[in-house]
């Protein structure tokens, strides 16, 4: 059986590089914070007890974390004095003996896995364990000094002899502690360093002294790339992106330019769906199988049926629901509407606060008039309508199935099944009208050009 | 003068990595299937003699083949025996001594120019001839074992010796037999083997040990990149897409990046062609010189004359047909419409099944109403005519030359050259009424906020 | 102080390889000719004369780098007789002993520090300073050969001996003369080589053999990237790009995708400024702190207000100016308009030649129609003012504030402030009428598919 273990997440930091009032590790990557991405790994690699460490004031970032793992504990840090600092600011939770693994909410590429590999590393009986990478140019950062399979000392660049320099195998950030000695190693870390602050790799070499075993455990590089301005940012975005489109298209899901194709990090998508280039998902997006999007769609709290059709550019808003065989046409908005099996809005068209009944046909540029100003209302258009183009339906109201509503109508009253509705102007026209016109116009356009 | 050629189609695999009910060589790069594409070069390296091998009951295979390269013969590879084994299930059309070029469906990338090497290998008297590629990592690939200019055998990599190991050169795949051995070298392939499977590779070896000559020729890893799972089918895609922008801009057109320039492999564009980032063509696509294509634009089956000016946010579909300085803006979609010199759509419309005259001018959201639920009618719109915003034209229905609808219309009947016609109705106010709307509106939301 | 210098600025280059109409140094990059792109880079060196050097009848050249750097001095090469020839077409403007710097104007990257670094060169005691590269590949460069901190020649690859050509160091190709000797080391220059050529290069090894000193300065490859072809431009154009998203993002711009979105030269943004993947942006474009482009946008000459949401899929154009916290939605267009604090324009519309006032809700489908065919009108709209979804305002028309229209209308005269408008027709219907027209159409659908 699994030990228990408390995550410890350090959220406090200052993040002034991102230049921004939004708190560093709120900021968003595949349409979820990173501290929530770190929370996410945490219960993933089944973790559900875990301590946020949030600077002053920070009930913004406080929230989120009670949002993304209720019952979190949060924790925080007055002074900034250094990550041993950082972790012991939770020390009241650290206090029942629980393994600690650290982590850290401005590092959001950690996968499961890896936080499984650190529990693995305490439950063979290592008291401390790291996650270490093998840098192409180590320059910068910490590196792991090992003797046969014992880390003996996390030593920094600056403090690194040439020989420790020429190690490639660098310091991840992530650290694991047992519950045993967890709390005791955290607490003899010292701050007699240049900058007066308690790091917690001190923890490492402190355990080796101790004669208790500290281990380091292989990362990929790209899992501990931290986010400290808008440039990091996007390249943490970058390798979340590659991972959700290459597990989309080992799932079965044609790409023709995946780099092109943004997901979220909650996507899911069936088999032989068709995403063609330039398509854009925010959170909350299921495609069925056999479903094409066309390029320049733009995704967001939608369900897409199977073998529905999407844009190209088309806009499903949060709510837009399609049943199966559905056609959503170019420079069309759906939202907060069901579209039922087979039913066709094929242009220019904004459906709001609506229902389209099965196979009814929306011609172009129909819109429904959901807001009065100050409230919306619902469109109810029944199966086999045929709305004729550039026709307005002024909400509340409803289209009996199979009614037949005329081009460019302003429909203001309910309209029974079967029934022809139209509201339009009648045709009058002017013979030559047009002829005297242009003859005024031009002379009147000179006139503005000489004058 | 060229040696009678028969080329050999190996479509058989199953693709399960694809998790497609499609089968796999049909999958699409450029607009094209893979199978197609394959095909198309063996037609440019002059060949027109083809058989393809297909696995049971794919007849949608077969069709794509036939359709490709009329004429060409279609077997089926019952029993899933090895490349030698399939390559023989066409064996009724290597019976006439013609030489033969062994290519793969899978293997979409092949240049003619690359075919056309294995013939002269053929032509200069060598009685097999593979290409193999220098790998920067050769792990996994066949090796070709070379003395002197003879390949003495292909080895796989497991087989392989320490030494053969060390060996860059590896198989790409293709292999041509000459038609005076060619059919004796299959058929002398044995299965003496783990999987009891015919290795066509074996055929180099034979050759060699009696005292035929075998021989290896250069070609690019690029284009012997096989296509196994949609992230394969996504590299490919993307280095098609790749020579496709290179030919495009050494002809003289502008992509500002072409890397968001998506084209189909028929794509036809002249020299002074501006094509702005995030475009996407598909198959029959043909800009004449001088056409700027703006951001975001969807082209498809579609013309565009020279000096037109496209999009941003516009889509062409098939039928399109602009003439020269014709203008299509945003939001505006064209489908089976000529459209007449410098006429410009600029704006929010819908323009289908139509003629549009010289130097019309269509107001923004102006619809033709070409489907009455049941059949597609015709609009036709003269030169010269002025088409008022908002307006919906039902057709079929014509606008004589140089008349003017006013905004807002529905035109149901035809209007004659030079008059005016207007279908709406009259502006009527009411002083105060939205005062008195709001005050009750406000109350209706607070009760309902209440409520 | 800075010694007067002058910039020799060589644009006199046929660019065949372009395969364009319009001349090699006009081609853009980032919105800005690459001609203007070295001017702008001079005058940010602190470099006000220019000498310009182009080809027979190149008006349109001359015009732009007047343009861009009024009272520069134009000149003409008539014959084309290397590039030491050509600066010296710029003879008269050299005579005065200023210090000359020559710049390509198909080498678009040169940073102004780079210039400057001539400058101080000179300012150091040089008499020659060029720029270096340590280029990976040196194949194909001029090497520099530098004994000590004396450049003692710059070699032409063929002309090179095995030792020089091991040499990384390569001709960047801008140069820096002193007043004091240089017309003497240009005049100096002779053409006794096998294209009877003058090569500016010579300079170095002329400096040199009279005792005078020449050196070397490195700058980044990048910097020095020619453009000759359109996949050069595309390529100028990449690193252009980078650099400007590059700023952006370290000023604390988010940019999920910056891969994906397309700045100019003068693009300005404020921080926390979120802009989503795929938008472009044409020339004179700022946006304020807190706005939100979202993915699918397209703006040139626009201003966003602080707060702003813009799209997805909206275009502003020239003239749009966004107050802070308004809102423009999908498939809407602005042009030359203002809209004012909280306005919303969120679907399907195009505003052109407007006022849009203070909180007003411009509903889906409304179309400002400021065309009569020949002149432009403009459309007032008020604050608070509600515009039902689907009208038509035709200009010159006001609309007072608070009013409200009917959705579907189509306003010719001034509506007052507070008053209702509604201009459409009355809705009429027939029960039945849609069953029996499916009757009547299907039997005329069915004839038709039969004859």
């Amino acid at each position: 059986m699994s030990r228990p273990t408390l995550a410890v997440i350090l959220a406090a930091g200052e993040g002034t590089r991102m230049k921004s009032s939004l708190p560093k590790v709120l900021h968003a990557i595949a349409g979820r914070s990173m501290l929530a991405h770190v929370l996410a790994s945490v219960k993933q690699a089944g973790i559900t007890d875990a301590a946020v460490v949030v600077g002053p004031g920070r009930e913004d970032v406080a929230k989120v974390a009670q949002k993304e793992l209720p019952g979190c504990a949060v924790f925080t840090q007055v002074e900034r004095k250094g990550t041993g600092h950082a972790v012991l600011a939770a020390k009241e939770a650290l206090a029942d003996g629980k393994d600690i693994i650290v982590l850290y909410a401005d590092t959001p590429l950690v996968r499961p896995q890896s936080i499984e590999t650190l529990k693995a590393a305490l439950a063979d009986g290592a008291s401390v364990a790291v996650l270490g990478f093998h840098a192409a140019d180590p320059t910068g950062y910490g590196r792991l000094i090992v003797e046969g399979d014992a880390l003996t000392a996390i030593v920094e660049e600056k403090d690194a002899t040439p020989q420790q320099k020429a190690v490639g195998f660098c310091n991840g950030g992530l650290m694991a502690l047992s519950g045993e000695h967890g709390l005791a190693l955290l607490e003899a870390i010292g701050n007699d360093n240049a900058k007066g602050e308690y790091y917690l790799t001190d923890a490492a070499e402190i355990a080796h002294r101790r004669g208790l075993r500290a281990v380091a455990r292989p990362i990929a590089e790209e899992e501990v790339q931290g986010v400290n301005d808008r440039l990091q940012l996007a390249a943490a975005e970058a390798v979340m992106q590659s991972r959700l489109r290459a597990h989309a298209m080992r799932e079965g899901v044609t790409m023709t330019a995946p780099e092109t194709v943004f997901l979220s990090h909650d996507t899911r998508i069936g088999n032989d769906v068709m995403i063609e280039p330039n398509c854009w998902f925010g959170p909350g997006v299921t495609i069925e199988s056999g479903a094409v999007i066309h390029a320049f769609s733009h995704l967001e709290g939608a369900h897409v049926g199977s073998g529905a059709s999407v844009g190209p550019f088309a806009r499903l808003r949060p709510g837009a629901d399609l049943a199966e065989e559905v056609k959503i046409g170019n420079f069309v908005e759906v939202k907060a509407a069901s579209v039922e099996k087979g039913a066709k809005i094929s242009h220019l068209s904004y459906i709001g606060d609506a229902r389209v009944g099965a196979e009814a046909n929306i011609g172009a540029g129909t819109i429904t008039c959901n807001y009065d100003g100050y409230l919306k209302h619902r469109t109810d258009i029944g199966a086999g309508v045929f709305v004729g183009s550039n026709s307005a339906l002024v909400a509340p109201v409803t289209i009996g199935d199979n009614a037949n509503i005329g081009a460019g109508s302003v429909i203001t009253r309910d309209v029974p099944a079967d029934a022809l509705a139209v509201a339009r102007g009648r045709q009058v026209g002017i013979d030559g009208w047009a002829k005297t016109y242009r003859a005024k116009k031009k002379a009147e356009k000179e006139a503005k050009t000489k004058g």
